[in-house]
């Protein structure tokens, strides 16, 4: 299997995504988010650009079916009915309804990975279980970094390359781009000591002075949930 | 001392150039190559974007005095004096010499870096040099690595990293951008290997399968010189 990883959305290689398997990554956290709602229940996950496409699309729904949801600089958008903390996305919430979301860097790359021959969304929490999706694919993969800002994030790297070592320590042959090498790299470096991401990762550090310490913990919790959300028909399912 | 590593020529942010000291990397093989004829007594190495460029440049010299030098693909230049293999940089052929060189990947991002305060060129070879240089400049830092075809490349991210964690150890207080956090991991899990570098580089392999091997040898060799190339006025000269 060629693994590659686009450490930033911008370097997905649209025209060769067709025939593969293709993983988007946002750990902190919109990943962990959608992971935690199918994980309590929620319907489906429909991911768009805009908070106004967001209204827009909650319009074709009947009401109290669906709820809105989403992110602008790490904060909640006015008006909407949840954040993008993994905390508030429990059971009684979210089971049963269909939520819009709409976040900075992770439904963009989501969006930007849409024309694969099929697409799921990982995060530390479900490590595990994407690697053997991905494995029972038998499809070349790209894992796509949702990053921050346009540029490369630790903690999404890091997931990347735990998604690697698993596929590698479980036996599968890899051939591996010099940047899944790297990401491979960062993994092993970090996989005992996950909780210093919240240190060294600039969009960690922005949320815990944004007094999200209690989210970056939830979403550092590696295989919490045995889960895969696979992006079929315009939003995202449980596999 | 804030230190950031732009993956690929791309990621420069050239507005942030003039207050930083900046290193340009490329390990296989124009940086190795330039620290290579500096050491063996060439006077001078002037970096162009083209071929056509190079010999307009050497008019400018009299006769004897200029070599022109470089690679497309991986490969001499026709009617070029050099290639891009450190071993043709022999102190016979090189010593008292102005060398104008043109590579695919090296020249393009020395000449993007140009506009920094101060800008050297790193290698595998002069990784310790380079280190002591950047400690004494007291300023913020950007390595920039050259990369493979506009992407990301193993042992320019390994090289970065290297830098990064022997300022690190040498006491210097370090702010890392997520990308310098990177190539250090990855500078952690090669450092004892770097060998492997030949076998799970993307170009390592495109080198070796051109009958490179002794190219790639001379490029590992870690901190074989003691000197760091400095581009002032137009072109590379020792320190």
């Amino acid at each position: 299997m060629r693994v590659h990883v686009a450490l930033t959305p911008d370097e997905v290689d649209q025209g060769d995504l067709h025939s593969r398997a293709v993983v988007v990554i946002d750990v902190f956290r919109a990943a962990t988010t959608v992971t935690t709602a199918l994980s309590h229940g929620c319907r489906m996950v429909i991911p768009v650009l805009t908070p106004d496409a967001a209204r827009a699309r909650a319009r074709g729904f009947p009401s109290g079916q669906v709820l809105l949801a989403g992110e602008r600089g790490g904060e909640p958008i006015a008006g909407f009915d949840l954040g993008n903390s993994p905390l508030e996305y429990s059971a009684d919430r979210v089971a049963g309804k269909v939520i819009i979301l709409t976040t900075s860097n992770g439904t963009r790359a989501l969006l930007t990975a849409s024309r694969a021959a099929v697409t799921a969304v990982a995060a530390l929490v479900n490590v595990k279980a994407i690697s053997h999706w991905v494995r029972d694919q038998c499809r070349d993969l790209t894992l796509v970094c949702a990053g921050e800002s346009g540029g490369v994030s630790l903690e999404d790297t890091v997931c990347a390359g735990l998604i690697v070592e698993t596929l590698a320590t479980g036996g599968t042959p890899l051939e591996l781009s010099d940047e899944a090498t790297i990401a491979r790299s960062v993994a092993r470096d970090y996989r005992d000591r996950l909780a210093d991401l919240s240190r060294d990762s600039k969009w960690a550090r922005h949320l815990a002075r944004a007094g999200r310490e209690k989210d970056l913990a939830v979403c550092l919790s590696l295989d919490a949930w045995p889960l895969v959300p696979l992006f079929r028909n315009g939003g995202l399912t449980a596999a």
